[in-house]
């Protein structure tokens, strides 16, 4: 049981190396032996848990979809409209990214030209689908104008909050990811929010 | 003076392989053999023209900025208005990206995690500036509502072009990036137009 134990901390404390080598480096410029160095896992425990480089950033991919789908249901049961939780998942996400070196790994391999294709659109897909239901839902209940089609203002909030984090992380290392997250919602609130609702978007702009 | 011809030719070779190089492998994947080898380049004419794969990339990097602003030239004389100038100048880099290897390359090195700090931020700020004076220039004319901050909005265009890039690299190898640029405008220009300006958004929109 301790051993099993000790066995899921090496793993974790693995992958969380990993993820560190990856937003340093990148996948191509990570090496599994600094991966192991880093976590303070011995030859035979890294060669145990992760074969290769394509397993560990399946890994931190994993980890991430986990935290992902936490964060998701976090609102679940929230009372909050549905444009409230679009806004506040943006936020929870860019806080994650800030706090969690797996989730921003994630991203940064997402984001890092496709060598192995792998994992590749499978971060961006787990953000556009449930990203589109809640979208479907703020229409339904008349915060965002019906003329939008939920799954262009998806794709478009995917791709432009992945934006915002690589020109943060390249400019600043994610110091200025929230307000450039909340900087977007001003601007883009206006032509989102359906006619005669404008009055909520100083309340929603709170959640940014 | 033939062989001064010969040499920029060689230069220019050299360049675009390693636009390709840094396309497909990214900066730190990349090799000053596997570009000496593509571009057909000798080893005496590789060490002659680039030292260091860092040089190429600031080569990329220059080049980019040099196509960024013939773009930027083009609308200097032009008689549209300084919204329609926004969007086109957007369809342009769009295009650019999809034609140019070395813009494309430029970009991408500009994602990539920046191992050794070079030129990153410098091709979002090459792009934010020129950005910013246009929205001035449209908030004058009344097309772009006062309320905006036109740094605001510069940096979010900017930011949101980059990850839509990123996401239409990554999925379609940029074959929907046009109409993804497209849906953006289609987004965000009824939140961007001055109020009472909307009936100029069908014509806006024919140029993204």
């Amino acid at each position: 049981m301790a051993q099993q134990a000790r066995a899921i901390a090496t793993r974790r404390a693995i992958i969380e190396a990993a993820a560190t080598e990856f937003i340093e480096h990148g996948f191509t410029g990570a090496s599994i032996a600094d991966i192991a160095e880093r976590s303070g896992a011995t030859k035979g425990a890294m060669y145990f848990h992760f074969r290769s480089k394509e397993l560990l950033a399946q890994a931190v991919i994993e980890q991430q979809q986990e935290a992902n789908a936490a964060l998701q249901e976090q609102f679940v049961t929230s009372d909050l409209s549905a444009l409230a939780i679009l806004v506040s998942m943006v936020r929870e996400l860019g806080l994650q990214m800030k706090n969690d070196v797996v989730v921003l790994a994630a991203m940064r391999l997402a984001v890092e030209i496709p060598e192995s294709e792998q994992g590749t659109g499978a971060t961006y897909e787990a953000w556009a689908a449930p990203t589109e239901v809640v979208i479907e839902h703020a229409i339904a209940q008349g915060d965002i104008r019906d003329t939008l089609e939920p799954g262009t203002l998806s794709r478009l909030l995917v791709a432009s909050f992945t934006g915002i984090q690589t020109v943060s992380f390249a400019t600043t290392r994610l110091d200025d990811l929230m307000p450039r997250l909340r900087e977007m919602w001003t601007v883009m609130l206006p032509g989102i929010v359906a006619p005669g609702r404008e009055h909520i978007i100083p309340d929603v702009l709170q959640r940014a």
